[in-house]
This record gives structure tokens, sequence and C-alpha cells, in this order.
């Protein structure tokens, strides 16, 4: 039975639900799979969560890995499969408590990186799950910096392998997933040494675990790094290699190689791998993203009309929590921009679709505004929905506080979007980088990228509002915050030049102006999103 | 031994830490007590936190219990006493998880609200620990409006009993601490009915476990509410009565009455009530709100110090990440504000002490103006505070986001302070209607309390700040913030006069200003915070 505080809001809207759920979903087949996907996996027991609160975490573990075990099965009784319309639902259904998502990262690192041989060999045993892969880039001491990474990989001619070390603690591998406790290989990056010289960070297939027993392989230490403030189901881990020697033909070469004779041999181009890095920005943004904040924006919506607290008339029934103002002002706004940034996502899928497409045909040319896009966009989207699900549960009280009210681990898991995938003040920093960059060539006549073609055309002038009501005019709002991306790109520029000018040193001149340069990397991402 | 890069910058400091150290505690004597207390509590193996990341949720109470009563224990052997010098820094040093906390808010309202009869009972068998005792106020569908509470005790007067009961589910009691599974009493707020009329919210003692065996009494249901955010030690309670009889004198009676034949009598004022919520409010704010603040920004910044993050100039090694200016824009400002509410705190302490000695002296005069300002001083602290405790979390990227950081545990324990005590938007709207009273009485010539003569002397005119380096002068933003506390304020209180005077209902008029009303007490705190 529906709560008819609930039931009476809802015979009140305005508009088809029905129709909008269609357009939400991108049409009334999409919305039949996707009813029909969630049915299917809510009325199995052995994906249920309805006692996730009140597990350990070891037991929330093994829940993961049994649920991941059983979706195989499930999979394969329904027809659903990697490239089927069911597909996208699954994850959104089961709603995150599922292991092994890095042995995904491990196939696709593969695909991508490994040569046509390397592919015909480990992807057959990833997908019959003859072994579980994981993806070891991270360092204890080592993040957002790439080119710090300490573990090394030095290059034995007489034996043909590499010999992995983790030199010190800060090189050990730190938050991989699915790796404490799961996985059996792993992809390690690791600087290449060949013959004493260093040729920088490659990956290499690392098996650390037995396939007979599961224990450890020699030279491996690895375990689990311990609880964090979400993810209490994965097993994310730490990896220290002592003299791992493995052979030659495990390091991944469909751009680098490493001959026989020790001769390196660079193939083709590695700009794909930034794109990789690039599309994960922008896929992760509707499952971890915008679907927290839509169940967030639910919970505290239907809470408010079903809450009722203090009296907005004397005498009356105390008033639905909904209707004060206060109220809306909190939560219709993140309501409002759960939209907004839904249907942002359909067009970013679709540019970066479009940017794989010429990528595949070998033209590059779009990558470094892609990259800037991927970047400014995860952080901005990131940085405005984890501050919406933390109002949503703040806009609940004392309920919102409770575990059961599910807010608290939407915001826990959410937050974690804010660092993952590059740390959000680092990419607005390349976003900046880029737009810098843009911003030189426009003023010097040269052309620029399509999504910042604004800045060559700098207005000057003031704000066209006359009135209270043109502040309802969508345009005003554009033409505001282009003016602002201009303005603070255009100033942080010549404030960076006069530094330069005035004898600082470049790499000083852009620590000094690094807090403008992230508003100014903001603001252009606010504007191409309005 | 002390990481090179830390003690590195220690040298560098430009002050005596131990001079600081005294100024912040208070004094060198201070210092010595507060130290030898921290001493003795971090080198007892029963107040180790270890582990606490590790354990199940009742693992963690069963731990605060044994704390708990080890404390006990501890205080008696170190000759510490509840009103000597080492009280306050006790807590402080346990650093949260100790069970029976309710214990003395029991204790604290049998004191207050009881009879000199009652206090003899109560006090010494709760002093001796002969009972454990809770407060049951706040009911699964009611909190901050406390008339809204639907608990009943209704008089008897042929038994001489008042017979509890809850008559519904949204009048379970619900998160009173410590009644989970711990309490074998508590005080229960209840409509008070005699022959039939209702007598509004009053103070019950009820017993609710056996003293013999700890089973729950007849008539009572009660258990743990389950998860929370934090605070995973402590026993949240739910509690249903159902014909729960108690006698006539539980009723806590040192301001209301009921005599034997049922006459109600009404004896002194309610107001100092009013007056202990108001302090609770205060006297939260040092170690539930400014400690977790202090406390983030000295490990985020220690974090900053000792690892390195990217070149900040070619062919250098990677630098130490508070080298960044964007890191220095998160962090600085933060413990600036520790710092600024630090001070703040002692001078509302001050204030609040001056405000209980003049009330002890049957003088109420201060009292709207003390409740106004508990109210809007909590509300401003415990969310800056909370948003800084964020950002400090965020600032350290992966290793932030680990419960062994002390982070994240900070940031969920501390996020819970703007909503107990008075949910943050309902505080401020208080202190807005004190604020818009004030403001009639000063635009009709009235008197108004001190801290808002301010409110008088609407200043026009124009920032007088003329070039950059004003901007470095504290009284510039005194007055601007004074401007636009009096802004506000005054466009708020026009707004609610032209709404009235169009037709518009006071009560329709108020909701629609809460937006701005929030906004002018925002204001107004950090204008006297300055």
């Amino acid at each position: 039975s529906v709560n008819p505080d609930l039931a009476s809001e809802r015979q009140t809207a305005s508009f088809s639900v029905e129709k909008l759920t269609a357009l939400l979903d991108g049409g009334t087949e999409q919305t039949r799979i996707r009813r029909a996907v969630v049915e299917a996996i809510e009325s199995d027991p052995v994906f249920s969560r309805e006692n996730q609160y009140f597990q350990t975490q070891n037991e929330r573990y093994e829940a993961a890995v049994r649920k991941a075990v059983h979706l195989q099965k499930k999979m394969h009784e329904m027809g659903w499969t990697e490239n089927g319309p069911e597909y996208k639902y699954i994850y959104r259904a089961l709603s995150g408590d599922v292991a092994f998502l890095l042995h995904r990262v491990f196939m696709r690192s593969i695909s991508v990186l490994g040569s046509d041989k390397q592919v015909a060999k480990w992807i057959p045993l990833a997908t019959q799950h003859k072994l579980i892969g994981s993806y070891a880039q991270t360092e204890l001491g080592h993040g957002t910096y790439l080119q710090g990474l300490e573990t090394t990989a030095v290059f034995d001619a007489a034996t043909q392998e590499f010999i992995l070390n983790t030199p010190k603690i800060s090189a050990m591998k730190w938050w991989p997933g699915d790796m404490g406790r799961s996985a059996t290989h792993t992809v390690v990056f690791a600087q290449l040494y060949i013959h004493g010289k260093c040729y920088g960070i490659h990956p290499f297939i690392v098996q650390i675990r037995s396939l007979q027993d599961h224990s450890l392989c020699p030279g491996i230490t690895a375990g689990d790094i311990g609880p964090k403030m979400n993810f209490e189901h994965i097993d994310n881990g730490y990896l220290l290699l002592k003299n791992v020697r493995i052979p030659r033909e495990n390091m991944l070469s469909k751009f680098c190689e490493v001959r026989p004779d020790g001769t390196y041999v660079r193939q083709g181009s590695q700009q794909i791998n930034y794109f990789t890095m690039t599309t994960v920005r922008i896929s992760l943004i509707s499952d971890e993203v915008l679907t927290p904040l839509m169940k967030a924006c639910t919970i505290a919506i239907r809470y408010s009309v079903v809450r009722r607290q203090s009296k907005l008339k004397p005498g009356e029934q105390e008033a639905k929590i909904l209707d004060y103002q206060t109220q809306q002002e909190k939560l219709l706004p993140q309501l409002a921009a759960a939209y907004a940034f839904h249907f942002i996502n359909d067009y970013l899928q679709e540019l970066f679709n479009r940017g794989y497409k010429e990528i595949q045909r070998k033209n590059f040319d779009m990558l470094p505004e892609l990259h800037a896009l991927s970047s400014g966009f995860k952080a901005v989207i990131t940085q405005h929905c984890t501050a919406g699900v933390e109002i949503c549960l703040r806009a609940c009280g004392g309920h919102g506080y409770s575990l059961l009210s599910g807010l608290p681990s939407l915001y826990t898991k959410i937050l974690a979007s804010c660092i993952y995938e590059g740390e959000n003040t680092i990419l607005l920093l390349q976003t900046a980088r880029f737009l810098i960059k843009c911003f030189m060539a426009a003023n010097a006549g040269q052309p620029v990228p399509p999504s910042v073609t604004y800045l060559a055309a700098v207005k000057h002038g003031k704000c066209p509002a006359k009135n209270k009501l043109d502040f309802l005019s969508p345009d005003i709002y554009t033409e505001a915050y282009q003016h602002v991306a201009v303005r603070l790109t255009s100033s942080t520029a010549a404030k960076l030049q006069d530094l330069i000018q005035s004898g600082v040193k470049k790499h000083d001149a852009w620590n000094q102006c690094t807090v403008q340069l992230v508003q100014a990397a903001k603001v252009s991402k606010i504007y191409l999103l309005i």
C-alpha cells in the first residue's frame, strides 16, 4: 500500500510519468527492457541487498563474489550478453555490490594495449574465468603523476625475462580493486629498464596467485589495504614484488616491444592510451555519478512528502516538510541538476563515440579537446553531484543519517568519484592548460577547436538583464557564463605573462596562478553545460 | 623517528610552538594538566582505539562499555573528579568511543527539572551507577517540533499512577543514545493528560529494564535502531510503551506537579529549560565540532608535507603537495578558521557563563538573546567546520578516503552536529525570528539587546576599500558583513510586511521569506564572529 501523502502528491503531476520515463530511458522499448532486467534481478534472492548494512566487511566481500559468480549463470539463463541491450541495466540494477569489476578493466587493457598474439592468448582465458584479473597502476606514494611510479621491470636478455621489483615502500602497489584477495593476475605498470637505461612506464601481465590453490606466487606479497569510507565489498589491495620473473611475452606490446636482444621498438601511437582514460572518465558519469544523485533526490523528496513537522498554519495538521520554502530550496535544484546532467551525459556519450570513430580512422585531431573536455566535465559533474547527494542527506535530518535511508552510502560512495580516475583539481588544471593554450592561439589568430571558439569572441559590455523577468531567460545565463569564462581565462593568461615577463620562471608562474586557473576551468565547463 | 620532510617544515616555524600551545590551552599549567591526562589515557591499553576500524558494530559497542566502566576506575585511581581541572581533557583524549554519555544527560535533566525530593532519591543512585540512565525525547515522526510529540502519559487518580503509551508507530521513541541495549531507566517526554485534558509535554522517569537480569520491563519494547553513518559504538534505541504504569512521583516536578487529586500546578518558570538546551548547544562546540576540525587540519597538512607528487620545477625532486597553490588554498583557510573558532568559543563560553549567573539570580532578560545567539552560532559553526573537515579529507586524495587516515570518521561524525541539538536550518530560522523582531523594535525606536544594536545603525554608502591593500584590513570585512546583515534583515522585513499588507496571511508570508531569512541569520552570525 502506498503512503497516502505520496499518493496525493503523485496525483498532482502535470505531466505523464510514463512518457517522461520513456524519454529518460530513450524510448518505450528501452523502458521495457530495463524493467525486465530490474525485475529479474530484484526477484532473485542471491542479489538481495537487504542485510548489507548489518554485514561485516568480510561478509560483504563474500556476498559480492557470490553475486559475481551468480551473475554469470543468470546472464546465461536470461540470454543476456555483454553486447546485448540489457547489459547496461544489469549493473545499475545490482546497485554496486558485485566483485570482479577490475576483471573487465584487466581485459580492456589487454585488448587495447596487447598485441594480437597477446589478445589471442589472454582474452579467452579471462572470458572463461580461468583467471581473475586486476589492474595495478597506483602506488602508495604515486597516483596522478604516472611518470613518478617507482616499480621497476628490468629486462634480462639471458633468460628472456623481465624481473619486477618494488624498490621501496612508496613503490608498493596500493588500491587496485579485486587484488587484495581475489585476483590471480594483474597488469602491473612499471618503469622499463633495458641494459641499465630507463624507457619509462610500461604494462606487464603478472601472475600473483596460484591457479591451483590460490596461494601467493614466489616473490609476491599482497593483501587487503583495509577499510575505506565505502566499497566494503571490494578487496582493494597492496602488492610488493621481489625479483618476480615474467616471460618477455608478458609486456603488453601493441605499441612498444622489447626484442630478444633488448632492442626497444616503439610501434604506432601511444595517444590511444590516453583516449582510453578519457572514455573511462566519461563512461563512469552515468552509473557512478548521476544514478546516485537521482537516487538521493528520489529518497529525499519522497521523505519530504511523508515527513510532517511543525505547522505552517496555526490549527492545521503538521505540514509536509516539502511544503517549506527552505526544503524546496535544498532539494529542487538537485532534482533539476539530475535532469540536466542526464541529458548532458547523452550528449557527451555521443560526442565521445564520434571521437572514438575518428580515432579508429587514425585521425587524432580531436584528442586534446576530448581530453580537456573529459577532464573538465568529470571534475565539474562529480563535484556537483557529490555536493547534491550531501544536501539530500542533510535535508532528511536524523533519518538521513541512518544507514537504512540509503543516503550515507550514496554519499560516501559518490565522494570517491571526486578522487578516482584523476583527482578533480588535477583534472581542472589539465583543462586549464588546454584553455590557456587555445586562448593564446585564438589571440594569435590561429584556429581553435570547436568547444573553445568562444574564447576568440571576447565581448565586453554589461549584463543585458534589465529587470527581474530577464533572469528567467536561459540566454542571460549562457552569456554571463561565457563572459566569466573568457574573462577568467584572459585575466589569468595575462597574469601568467606578466609574471614571466617580470622574471618569474614559467613553472613558478604557473603555480602562482593555479587557483585562478582552476576557477577558469570550472566556469568554462559550466558554460558548456548550460 | 620523525619524517625528514616534517622535521624540516617544523624548523621553519616563525613562532614558539610551546608558547602557542600554552595560549591555546589557557596557560602552561593547563598544558601540563592536559598532557598528563593524554599520557595517562593513551598509555592505558583498555582505552586503545588501534583496531576500531576493523571491529564490528557489536565489538565497538562492547569496547565502549568496557571503556566507560574502566574510566570510573581510572578516575578514582588518578584522583580525577568531575569538578577537577582534568575532567575537560578526559573525553577529548578518549576521542569518543565511550558508552553511557546519556547517563550524564539523564542526571542533568533530573538535577534541572526534578524536585528536591526527586534529586535526593535519583542522583545518588545514578552517581553510584546503580542504574543506567538515558533521555527519550525524539520520536520516529517528531524531532524539532516538541509540541508534536505523541507519546501519552495519562494520570490515573485511583492508583496514583501515570499510564504511558505509544499510541502509534510515529510516536515510538527513536534515537536516544545508550537506550538500545544499555539503559535501565530513561526520562520520557510525553503529553500529560489529566481527566481527559492535555497539559502538554512533561518529563517522566520510566524504568525500562530489570535491575536484576536486565530484561525488558512489562509493557516495554526496546532495541537498537540499526547502523548509522558513524557512532557505531552507541546503541541508539527505540522504545514502545504499552500501558506502562509509573508512580505519580516519577513526573519530574520542579516546575509542574500533579497533586493526588489530579490538580495540575505550575510552579516557577519553565524558561530555565530552554536555557539548558541553549547551553548544551554552546558546550558541544568545543569537543564535537572544533576538535574534529583541528584534527582534520593536522592530518591533512602533515600529509601534504610528506606526500610528494609531480614536479614543480623540471629536473627537481617531486614537490611536497603543500607547496602547490591549490593545496594551500584548500587547507590554510581551514586552519585559520580552526584558530578563529577556538578563540570565539572561549568568548561564547564566557558569555554563557555570565548569562547562567544572571539566570540563577532570576534575571531572565538575556534569555531571548542567548537563545538566538546559541542557535545561530551552533548552526554557522557546525556548518563551517563540517565543510572544513570534508575539504581536508578530499585534499588527501585516495589516502584521505581510507578509514585509516582518520578523516572519514571525523567527517561522518561532525556531519551529525549539523542535525542534532536542533537542525541547522530550523535554528537559523529561530535566529531570524529574533533578528526581525529586534529590527522592528529598533525601527520603532525601542531598545534592543546588545548583540543586535548594529541593526539600529543602518548605514548606506559604498564599500570603503579603494585598492587591493585595503582588502587586507579586517575592518573592511567587519563593516561589509555588518552592511550585508542589516541589508538582508531590513529587506526581508520589508518583504514580509509587503506580503502581509497585500493580504497574504502571516504564516504564509513567513514561509515565503524563509530562504532569505536563513541567509540573513547566517550573515548576522558571521558578522558577530569576525
